[in-house]
């Protein structure tokens, strides 16, 4: 059996019926006393250019989708380890305003490994202490399905940038927010919860596959990010493509019992895969892009 | 300024002036409640080949290099997460012996990211927990220099895979030591711990460095591994420089007041650098090569 025939969850599945790995449907690893440790890499024209971003935001950007790892996990950060890769011709300057966009979410950086690189390179280790992580494979029909904040902005923003257009949507793809305090809330009840990294559609399938249950998306209660449709208009793109098949959100989406305070966009039911309806008709995107590989 | 006039050690000074990173002496990243994180990432033909090694064997290295650092951390090791990337051809037989590999030292391998990659890359994070971190910067003049196990089996194994030479000695170089029970106990007073990934000597300059103290290694006093000094004669080599001057041994290195039950191979002195003797005669390596440019 070759690993293209078993695919990567085939392949994760068959580690873990061996007992040679544990704990593969988090977003951050689990270890003994609650400690999370997530990992990013981020490399220069793979996963950002710098004609599109500050060196500060990109710092920040780097530690945000780590601390959104952790947030998914419920954790409280304890630090981050980061090893940057660099040119010998990049200036001292640009560095420090790396870190200072690093520190910007107030976790120390602790470590600090530094190479020569030909393109600069940049691997953040979030760690972190959960209470209690829920995975993605607790949830059950019933649940409701909730999201942290709007959504599409980024998308709208990854299009700006793209097509040359000056909009402060932007900003939202350079600067992911940090749902750490809402992550503890949910973490404590939900039956499942991750960060909405690939897409809302994209991630509930996620949810939908390893808790073998159905998410239905009700698209019509999903909150869009401010500026959105003007884009889209503009754009010739669908609204609901941006807010559900895109990514780079950084909200997070849970399966609970109680929406508590949270914006419910849906909900679990018997069976599988994701449906996306609009006033209770089905809904099929024209879209289902990804701005990274990773 | 630029990063190649300010090299790696100038760089991460100015980062810890300016409260930007902490910690950066230390083998792992050092977090609160003495959580320590090693990272280490091995790629095919750049850190190994599959032709020097078995897949059995390449999990069991990569796993002991990161227990190495959790080791020279004074640390308990909580875990191992892995991150691996192969090609798609890659029968899932092997993946297995890699795993297998990776769980022979008996510490839970955690999360589980698996991606498709052109050539075999296999990152590994390390978390355990410390007591007590030395570090590098400790080291004193008057203590006295010790390892926890004889040098040279590694760099005689590996001249002998590059020469097709069959020897028990290419086993030292595939499979690493494990020396954590001797790290707690060499964390506990230690004024400086490492392992010797380098090189005796280039390691004792890091704890020079960092320390700013000399450290003097009497070379008499190191132990050779059993069979290096044939394989030296055989090759044409010095056993001083397969013992001192390469390195993939991955024993410890400490700075003590007090060997204990440990091997003492030199001392500190005021003063900088390092300086190898030989009956008390100034000695030079012939060369001072690394395996790997990690």
């Amino acid at each position: 059996m070759r690993l293209a025939e078993l695919g990567e969850f085939g392949l994760l599945a068959e580690l873990e019926r061996r007992g040679l790995a544990v704990g593969i449907e988090h977003d951050a690893a689990e270890f003994e006393d609650g400690v999370v440790v997530t990992q990013d890499a981020l490399v220069e024209d793979v996963h950002f250019r710098l004609d599109w971003t500050s060196w500060h935001d990109l710092g920040y950007k780097a530690a945000a989708v780590n601390l959104s790892d952790l947030a998914a996990s419920g954790a409280t950060p304890l630090g981050l380890a980061v090893t940057l890769g660099a040119p010998p011709a990049t200036e001292l300057e640009r560095v420090i305003e790396l870190y200072d966009g690093l520190n910007e979410p107030r976790v120390p950086v602790v470590g600090g490994d530094t190479t020569t690189a030909e393109r600069l390179y940049l691997s953040v280790t979030g760690v972190g202490r959960s209470e209690r992580v829920p995975g993605r494979a607790g949830a059950r029909p019933g649940d409701v399905l909730v999201v942290t904040g709007p959504l599409g902005a980024s998308a709208a923003g990854f299009l700006c940038l793209e097509r040359g257009i000056d909009s402060p949507l932007v900003t939202a793809h350079r600067r992911p927010p940090l749902r750490l305090d809402q992550g503890r809330a949910l973490a404590a009840h939900a039956h499942a919860l991750l960060d909405i990294s690939d897409g809302l559609a994209a991630d509930a399938a996620h949810i939908a596959e390893r808790s073998g249950c159905r998410c239905v998306i009700e698209v019509e209660r999903v909150p869009v990010a401010a500026g959105v449709a003007v884009i889209a208009a503009r754009l010739g793109r669908d609204v609901d493509e941006l807010s559900c098949g895109f990514g780079e959100d950084y909200e997070l989406l849970a399966a609970v019992e109680n929406p508590g305070g949270f914006t419910v966009v849906g909900r679990c039911e018997a069976g599988d895969g994701v449906e996306l309806l609009r006033e209770g008709r089905p809904l099929r995107l024209s879209g289902w892009e990804h701005f990274t590989n990773s």
